[in-house]
């Protein structure tokens, strides 16, 4: 199982040579080819392929490129989609046996859009049994012996390996940004509601679409891409921005959270982030915490249950469908899920609402900063991608993004013994374009 | 096409009777089914029935009441489904030849909580194409020269014939309230989110699920225990009140709105609402009308754009799914779906979010009621069904309680020339129950 150093490789930094002609979409599938071909047998990050298709699709936008008239600047590029995700012309599987050979014949509305602004859908990449814990054999491309993480852990396999430069991935607790930092790549989770989840298996109220992808403006132009033609879930207002990659601003001041990740994070991730820290400060942001700003204090306290009540509400949310696929058939479900099930069976609707002011409260605490602050920066995990691929590791540091909805990036800026580790920036709900203002100073700075 | 005078037919009330062993919910079965020999060869409310299944659910039901251990007030009742809502057993099929032999192999949210009640699912009802306009057939069951009204035409003809005690529809528009109107039933549309849509084909931001019933009783406890076994919407609270029908109260204030549907309602409808209003102050509740109260004239101000702003969020919103739909084969829409597909794809994320921000400034004047009245009351439909089954009515009535995003009931305590014409009742978000206490009221006067 040696491989190769995985490399991401962006489509949109190719746009110029597309439109001159020096490269084609079609060349750049062939490069995506090559490494599927070099990781995929080892890696296992999809679990259904379309390349003749994918050729088709390939040359079809290599054409429109040739005439000047490109559908948009991801025409042509090759994405993976979270087997979460409906597809017309392929399986929708949810890494659970209950969908075994499952067909929607639609797509989403994130496919949808992506078809319609030129991309080309290679396939569908493995997630865990319902985006949940019960992982389904990815190999992380960087050390094949290593988790990828989960629940998006094809998607990010597929994209730190160079397969795709994005794909599309899932999270309501960890899923988009624990992936995204164990392979390197960057994690994008939109404000809740700005991506619409329509044909897709994950309805749950902390739940967004995102993308993996190799570089922070494939990250937001893939997005935009989608809610430019998808739209938001109904009711939201989209993702909000430019359509190009927001310009990269110093912020005046940010703060470092700590969570609850902080008593379980790796004292080389720690010191790799203080060090990180210590850079933003001398390029001149300011940086406050817990221990000299009341309302980041205040914050620490609202996130200290943001994993018990998030596990929580996501068990309560889960009744429907998967108790009604438990009940046609309890050998489709594994034991984790059935047990999860019995728990929250076992909640009421009481509960379950005393959970959702929890939730609001903390979020209410949350926007006390957004005066005060540009973004919060964290661990993006406790550490590089740990040994094993039956745990897709621990979430702790991925669960106060999305119990507080905002917007939060995982950037692939780290590197611990060779691996990589993400540094979480997380922002303020609707304000994901500032987000990427901040992140790509960050990544200035840090990549100087 | 002939027909008896329509009756329909209330489960609750015979629950002592199932319970003292001198009625079953057998033989309850076997009186809904007489009347479906009687009525659906005319009305045709029912795209599927599973009627063995059904007497095998009633048998097992008419166990349980026999050794005291129903299930819940409503085990063995026979309910109708929306055909937009999955049912395992049975095909769901939206309207539409795009769905045409679909099924899900699942329970929708609501489908699994009622079997899980003891409920017994008699059918999928009859719904336009995609809960949109295109009707599909069926006939009033008053006079079948008319039409029962849409989009759930279905769900509300099976109660009004007395085929089932309650039936399960959705609104987005007036697909709940205006059938009850023209079918003599009662409509709940509950607040947004309070009964989870998950298994649905129904994902809008103003559409709900909720129950069309023979008794205000009925509508009340079929949708609590549907929300006690599936909760509302993922992040919503659920329906919010207690196990058993709120008392009737007398409220002290009542405003009456006219909205933009007073100005093309029949005088006899308009005079038999003013009669109605009248008894209702002579039992002595207040009354105030725009004229004389400026926060009621303010949301008739705020709801005059109710109509178009709805629709508009209703196009855009439907892009997903439809538009994928259209891609794959055009002639399995409607002309007229095609034709708002066309409208609604040239609208702009920034569009809508116009839009949503100007339905949110019509909630927050309706809010401002909130301290000075206990509901606000309404025609339920502009007159009594109109004849012919092409056109599923008027739906200007139904408009401002989905646009406002709160509970509204339509009563059925009116009639002209022997049809029925609803009463509407308008409530305020989470407050359903209260909703419920100030119709047992008017249902009391008016009845008396």
């Amino acid at each position: 199982m040696s491989l190769p150093t995985p490399r991401p490789v962006s489509y949109i930094s190719q746009s110029a040579d597309f439109a001159a002609g020096k490269d084609t979409p079609s060349a750049f599938l062939d490069r995506c080819l090559a490494n599927v071909e070099t990781f995929e047998p080892t890696v296992g990050a999809f679990v259904h392929m379309e390349i003749a298709a994918a050729r088709a699709a390939a040359e079809a936008s290599t054409a429109r490129w040739k005439s000047g008239k490109p559908l948009s600047r991801i025409d042509g590029m090759p994405v993976g989609i979270k087997d979460l995700i409906e597809t017309a012309d392929m399986p929708t599987q949810c890494g659970s046996p209950v969908f075994e050979g499952y067909r929607s014949g639609r797509d989403s509305a994130s496919v949808m859009a992506l078809r319609k602004a030129g991309a080309i859908i290679l396939g569908k990449t493995v997630t865990t049994e319902f985006a949940a814990k019960i992982a389904r054999g990815t190999r992380n491309p960087w050390d094949p012996a290593r988790t990828p993480g989960g629940s998006s852990s094809g998607s990010a396999a597929a994209v730190g390996a160079g397969m795709v430069p994005a794909a599309i991935g899932t999270q309501v607790i960890a899923s988009l940004l624990r992936p995204a930092s164990y392979c390197g790549v960057y994690g994008f989770k939109p404000t809740f509601g700005a991506i619409n989840r329509g044909g897709s298996h994950d309805g749950l109220s902390q739940s967004a679409h995102g993308p993996l992808a190799a570089t922070l403006e494939e990250a937001w132009i893939v997005a935009r891409e989608i809610s430019d033609r998808a739209g938001g879930d109904p009711g939201y207002p989209g993702l909000i921005g430019p359509a190009n990659l927001p310009p990269a601003v110093r912020p005046g001041r940010i703060a470092v959270i700590e969570t609850a990740g902080w008593a379980v994070a790796e004292d080389a991730a720690k010191a790799a982030f203080e060090l990180a820290v210590e850079r933003l400060a001398a390029a001149g942001t300011e940086i406050v915490r817990q221990r000299d700003h009341a309302n980041v204090a205040l914050l620490e306290v609202a996130l200290q249950r943001a994993g018990a009540v998030s596990y929580a509400l996501v068990e309560y949310e889960s009744i429907w469908p998967l108790a009604d696929y438990r009940d046609r058939d309890p050998s489709k479900l594994s034991d984790f899920m059935r047990e999860r099930l019995v728990t929250a069976e076992k909640m009421s609707q009481i509960e379950y609402r005393k959970l959702l002011a929890e939730r609001l409260s903390a979020r209410a605490v949350h926007r006390m900063l957004l005066d005060d602050c540009d973004a919060l920066i964290t661990l993006a995990a406790p550490g590089v991608a740990p040994v094993g691929i039956e745990s897709t590791g621990d979430p702790v540091f991925n669960i106060p993004a999305s119990y507080l909805g905002g917007p939060a990036l995982s950037l692939p800026l780290m590197t611990l013994g060779g691996l990589p580790l993400g540094l979480q920036v997380i922002g303020f709900p609707d304000l994901d374009a500032e987000l990427f203002s901040v992140a790509g100073w960050i990544e200035q700075v840090l990549a100087a």
